[in-house]
């Protein structure tokens, strides 16, 4: 634990992009066919080289006359003009037209020699003579000549635009098969960390294994900054396989970015490599998160070539949040494309929140749409080790070191975590329920979040979500507009065969039995808490006593789930848990009754597309997704 | 010409989407793999398996204890504890802490068993009797607890969702590294009509061919919007060939398009076809443009597998506007996509636009920041061949069928051409100059339109563009700043070695030589009428008396180097024009004079960044630039 760094000069964040800014990682311009040029860059101006059309052209189907052949003609007395061939598209005419006769052309054709001017077929007859023209035209009319659209010489695009669909046409049109175009970074990635593992190979929990989020999580961002994003091997904390592969990674790509550890003794190690094999520009950003923050050059120190370093902080929210806000406009830059359209949106604060540490903070926050075309933006504080923060905020908002609080309806800032991100149509919080989970997979893009239901009903009271899902008995009274329920069976999840004969909640309190609880803002708690507030009325004792006395009632797992996992691993001899639970892992369930959940809408936003959504799924969906859960009822 | 299908009983627009959204072009779900998922959409709900973290682990570096014993420490009166061992990330503990111990631990590390609670670094010391503790922790104190981020069963994702990279970290801290999403939309494309050629491939012009435009630009457009484009080899106007193509794509794809042919007599081989081999839903849609547009389904009557189809417009930004409004949603619904936020933007009308067809029009505008925060709409208007408006356009404004005008100032929305499309940072109109388009390299995205002097003044005067460039005599004053100017060497371009010996206009006049002009817009040609009005006073003539005498004075061309093209092509004698170009060109080069270009700004618009951009421009890039050009001065 000696030896360890301290960042104690942090740089502010102002700081840490110019650092950013002075390193180089613009790579080679490059030339690529124009079926792979879209979403890319012009390097270079391009100017037409021909015309366009190349020739003279017909605008429409019809006949090509002189001009002068035509005067005086219309519908009642048309000219009659002998037809003296025809010309198609994509042919050399073969014709030339004279006093008093026209040929037949198409539309893109090429215009014959004497003609200067094309009659619209639908203002002609054949009649026996020849071809009637029932309008009289001017020289030119009906004719595209040759570079009205493009001139030769001119100037059709310019360096640094952005290749679309229509500037991809204009290309087309000029004949150009092959585009130079800026190149597109390579940012290579190493992530750190003795505990991490590829997801898709086990994982062994005992010896504090995890899988490694930001490997792909940044590798996603890369790509959506236009970069081209090369994985390395995971890394372990050991200094010499870390300056292996940073060195290697330096030598094959334009930026290197490691991630994944979040202990101190790693970002130590890498921190000496940097060090050693290249140079730091900066330790330690004033901003949170991302304090760790590292800004350097790689592999100057050996003769071969090298790239731009930055150490991302090992927390996935963390990480995402310092790429997006300083490393992603890097790779934009490198790569030459402008910054996204979509990178922010305005909103108002929809809660108070304080905060005051001296720090740049880049608060991550969820929008919510208030149905009344407004964006609400409410804190998400989940800690920086959470990875469902990553789906539970939509982006964050940059709070100044020096401000103290935002305040309740104060307009914001968003930086999205992505261009592609936007508010879900339906905002819920509270109960974890199999049921609500099959619903709501038939409303487009909602977000539920299972944070039980007294804090459902305290954040609805709160005025943030648009729905809270309850159940359980509650002494909070909340006022909201009731879209429906259903009811479910709880009870005791116990192993196949029910090995310890339990037959109630009496058993766990008389006998030595290990017990896993829910925490105390899931509704199935309060119902067991309700429930043995009777038993203790029967033996005329306190709740207390009875608690005390169940081995593990202070144990509280997260999922409706996760008691019944417990009892199957072995370390539990009953869980609190539904009978659908107990039924899809094949445990055995001791009923101890039936609680009612209610899905309570926001009496404001019952107008709004996603709360009419899901009281449509209510009405079409309900009765097949209890049938389909044992002990659920509609 | 007999037997042309007329497009009588058009289709309404809604009837064209219920026919394209009746068909079904929705490819089989697939598993792709964690690192190529960004972007695709999740088809099917994803569940957690496992608890994230998957231990009790230690949120920050410091010693795991047991809290009890940590009760009344702080800074003054330490606990000290004995270390009676490490544990790192990544490891399975092999220490235990009993009453009176402590083990350090690192972030992210399992929690050693006998431990409640970690103590952070920064409240600890080492000292000769053990670590000193200086804080009282509770139990539970920076600990995550297994399944606290997620708990196994929990809802994690549901089907639907666009994968972006916060999506790619949960599934990553969930261990899954391939995932099922919705399959990508195949789209063949079959471009038709004789006259097209490749990119890339040699041009006959005289045979009418023109380069193939619409295969790249749908190709494009297609993989915008979310699916897989397929080109096919470009068929002609033969039927059978059209068959094969038309069987071939639909059999490899979910859908064809067709797209090329401007000619009716083309549309009619497809519209046969379709007829034939599969079956025709709609022909021809009350929409400007896009009349001839047509929905379908091909390969049913054959034995094999078969494609949704639809057949677009011939002309480029006909082709890419039908596309955008009918097309590029389908396939965007068959991938499961949303919508693209910045499909649309909103803007006011710059000037009115009469209409009255009795179709839908499908308008192509042009998008101006007017510099204090409004975006300006204005036509674009330069008929359906012109590949220009592909770029000169950023979208169109749907105005119905009833609608007769859009007043100025009108609120419309823009369906802009790509998601990407944005208002050009710099809108500038007037005189066609090589000095003005190497400076405008150096502003970002501007857009500037060659539309000649004349054109500029009065689009200045009216409001629309930031700057108009001018040059050569006016007598129509217009109020602006000027940002600057130069002056260019103008005259007659004669070929090299001046074979026909040409000192001045008076050769024009007196001798029977092929002159190539430009057009009445052009500054030039106001200098060129000028001086033939020096000429025509020297003689004592009218001015029109001189024109009459010259040959060709009426031919004129676009840009400022077709005629030196012209004359270099051998088809005159000599051509109004620039001593930069002769230059450029190799010809040779008989002065009749200077003229001054003026950059003019719009008076409301100097603090417009775009402009101000120019005018430091101007400063540092004019000298420069004008040095390179033969002729020019500052």
């Amino acid at each position: 634990m000696t030896d360890r760094r301290q960042f104690r000069d942090l740089a502010s964040p102002a700081e840490a992009r110019d650092a950013i800014e002075s390193l180089d990682l613009s790579p080679d311009d490059e030339t690529v066919p124009l079926d792979e040029a879209r979403g890319r860059v012009l390097a270079e101006r391009i100017d037409a080289t021909l015309d366009v059309p190349g020739f003279d052209r017909a605008s429409v189907d019809g006949y090509a006359v002189r001009a002068a052949d035509t005067f005086g003609a219309d519908e009642a007395d048309p000219v009659v003009l002998d037809q003296v061939g025809t010309v198609h598209a994509g042919a050399e005419p073969d014709v030339e037209v004279t006093e008093g006769t026209c040929a037949e052309i198409s539309t893109g054709a090429v215009m014959p020699p004497g003609a200067d001017a094309v009659v619209m077929v639908e203002r002609t007859d054949e009649v026996d003579a020849g071809i009637a023209i029932r309008t009289s035209v001017a020289p030119g009319d009906r004719v595209m000549v040759a570079g009205a659209d493009v001139a030769a010489g001119s100037r059709a695009l310019g360096p640094g635009t952005l290749l679309t669909p229509r500037e991809i046409g204009l290309l087309s049109a000029l004949g150009i098969d092959a585009v130079p175009v800026r190149g597109t970074p390579t940012v290579g990635i190493v992530s750190t960390g003795d505990e991490l593992v590829r997801p898709g190979d086990d994982l062994n929990s005992d010896a504090g294994q995890i899988y490694d989020v930001n490997s792909y999580t940044i590798a996603a961002g890369v790509e959506e900054a236009g970069g081209e994003a090369v994985l390395y091997p995971h890394a372990g904390d050991d200094y010499d396989e870390m300056e292996r592969l940073l060195v290697e990674a330096a030598d094959e790509c334009d930026l290197v970015l490691s991630s994944g550890s979040t202990s101190a003794s790693a970002v130590d190690v890498i921190y000496r490599v940097i060090e050693e094999e290249g140079e730091l520009l900066l330790h330690g950003v004033s901003v949170k998160p991302g304090k760790p923050m590292l800004v350097g050059r790689l592999g100057e120190a050996r003769d071969a070539s090298h790239s731009a370093y930055i150490g991302l902080p090992g927390y996935p929210v963390s990480a995402l949040t310092i790429f997006r806000t300083f490393v992603a406009p890097a790779i934009r830059s490198a790569a030459g494309l402008p910054a996204p359209q979509t990178a922010t949106v305005e909103g108002t604060m929809a809660v108070q929140e304080r905060y005051s540490e001296g720090r740049t903070r880049l608060m991550p926050v969820g929008l919510v749409d208030d149905g009344a075309g407004e964006t609400l933006v409410y804190p998400v504080d989940k800690g920086s080790g959470a990875t469902t923060s990553l789906v539970e905020a939509d982006g964050v908002v940059e709070v100044d070191a020096d401000t103290e609080y935002l305040a309740e309806g104060e307009t914001v800032t968003v930086q999205l975590f992505s261009p592609d991100v936007r508010a879900p149509t339906l905002f819920g919080v509270g109960e974890d329920d199999p049921a609500l989970s099959r619903l709501i997979d038939h409303v487009e893009r909602p977000r539920y979040l299972d944070v039980g239901s007294r804090q459902g009903r305290r954040r609805l009271r709160d005025g943030v979500p648009d729905v809270a899902v309850v159940s359980g008995p509650s002494d909070r009274e909340v006022d909201a507009v009731d879209l429906g329920g259903w009811t479910r069976e709880w009870g005791l999840i116990v192993p196949a065969g029910n090995p310890d004969d339990i037959e109630g909640l009496a058993d766990l309190v008389d006998r030595d039995l290990r017990f896993i609880n829910r925490a105390m803002d899931s509704g199935l708690r309060a119902s067991l808490d309700a429930a043995l507030d009777d038993v203790a009325a029967d033996r005329d004792a306190d709740r207390r006593d009875l608690t005390d006395a169940i081995d593990g009632y202070g144990l509280t797992v997260k999922g409706f789930e996760s008691p019944a996992r417990k009892v199957l691993a072995g370390d539990a001899a009953a869980g609190l848990g539904l009978r659908a639970t107990a039924d899809a892992l094949d445990c055995e369930f001791v009923s101890l009754g039936t609680e009612s959940v209610r899905v309570l809408a926001n009496p404001e936003r019952t107008d709004k597309p996603g709360v009419e959504s899901l009281r449509s799924v209510l009405d079409t969906h309900l009765d097949d997704t209890v049938a389909s859960l044992a002990g659920f009822d509609a």
